[in-house]
């Protein structure tokens, strides 16, 4: 186990990610999100380009549990802090919280479930024992 | 109640909504879900924009919970069905299931959240009572 | 040559695709574009997953020259107008224009080039005689 | 004029920014261009919510013409490069090209328009003189 219980990246609210309610549209806080896992995976030394084309597997979302408690506006800038909740032989269960870096509210938080499968027929796979490995142990 | 039990969106996915694994974006599936919505409301009479305008609330989504079972692909035609799970002053629960139309196959489904509030101060407001009396009663 | 001279698609603005200037995202307008292209080769009998699974083509924007000159507002109905400006070997160049259905406003209006090309390589390649016929002769 | 000829902004790809022919979605390298102006106003001091706040203007393109040449990857790292075109009373012309890091590529380049309006009206308005001023002259 090399990794930290604890992974944060930042996020920039732009324009794109804003709706006409002023506000991030909500759907984009799982982009930001997934953005989080994706570099959380690469500075464990795990690029999912090439677990690809190495080990044939992708990371797909298989369930998502989220609250949205305030919104981000324009400009904002963003915290995604990222825990393990769960590891299992197939899949990983992320608990993620997004915070405003300005006033330290949370916005929004909750569980994201992620399987491992192969690329070709999208059915279970293990994850591989090396990054299974370097997943920190959860809470 | 004027309303009926459940209501059926067509959806077509294009291009835009897919990512290179080839399926879905998962956060798309949301907007689907939303746009299912929005089009409800429009047959019962009811348009956001108006909404907002005359009575200057909107519609925010406060909570998801949603499963992604299959994958959808490029050029697939979707029906996006909508239920109403729960009827409360400020709040609606929708549950939503997104089916393929050439095979019947459920795609994703869950529960989403939708607070109405005040589009200055997002603060929650009830909902109009001739919306609330128009919507179908739930399960 | 059996098209039709032009195409018409329908759009509906959802908050998905606008932003916080209380507009639609400029970028948004290319997909409300594309689809119209995507609706059109339906029309015309040609679907793009089978255009790729039989014969290893798809079709990739090569270039864009768009105005944007109204703003379109969350809930407007609007109306993709498309035309073929150019027929070559291997790529296509629509003309397409997007107007608002309410007040017959044009809101944006630009030139599309579209490659065809491998799947696998991303080279040019040969439309298939099939489509260039049934695709209408331009202005 | 106080500003670099030349400004340099990173870009990630992740799987939000793909389609299902395995690279960017097309008009995803339009948001590119503009998290890249955005940062570059920023890193001259101009946050653009403040100028929205202060003075009720905002920046909308008006006009793009944009070339993809090649295609990026998920997983791909970018550089926006963005230059002055043209500096006008009421718009600006950037030249933007956008180059994958590890060899060196042009993916796509081109020039976006970008006007200053007031935010309530979508009318023109000149940009504000310390903007101008801080802006670098051109090529």
């Amino acid at each position: 186990m090399t990794g930290t219980k604890e992974f944060l990246w930042p996020v920039r609210v732009y324009y794109e990610d804003t709706d006409a309610g002023g506000v991030v549209y909500y759907a984009n806080y799982l982009r930001f999100m997934e953005r989080a896992r994706t570099e959380w995976l690469r500075q464990l030394g795990f690029e999912q380009d090439e677990l690809l084309q190495r080990e044939g597997i992708l990371f797909a979302v298989r369930r998502v549990a989220v609250e949205f408690r305030r919104p981000a506006r324009f400009n904002d800038r963003l915290s995604v802090r990222s825990r393990i909740r769960q590891r299992r032989r197939a899949s990983l269960v992320f608990q993620q919280e997004i915070v405003r870096d300005v006033d330290r509210q949370l916005l929004c938080d909750g569980d994201v479930q992620v399987a491992c499968i192969d690329a070709a027929g999208f059915r279970p796979r293990p994850i591989p024992d090396a990054l299974l490995e370097a997943l920190p142990d959860g809470f």
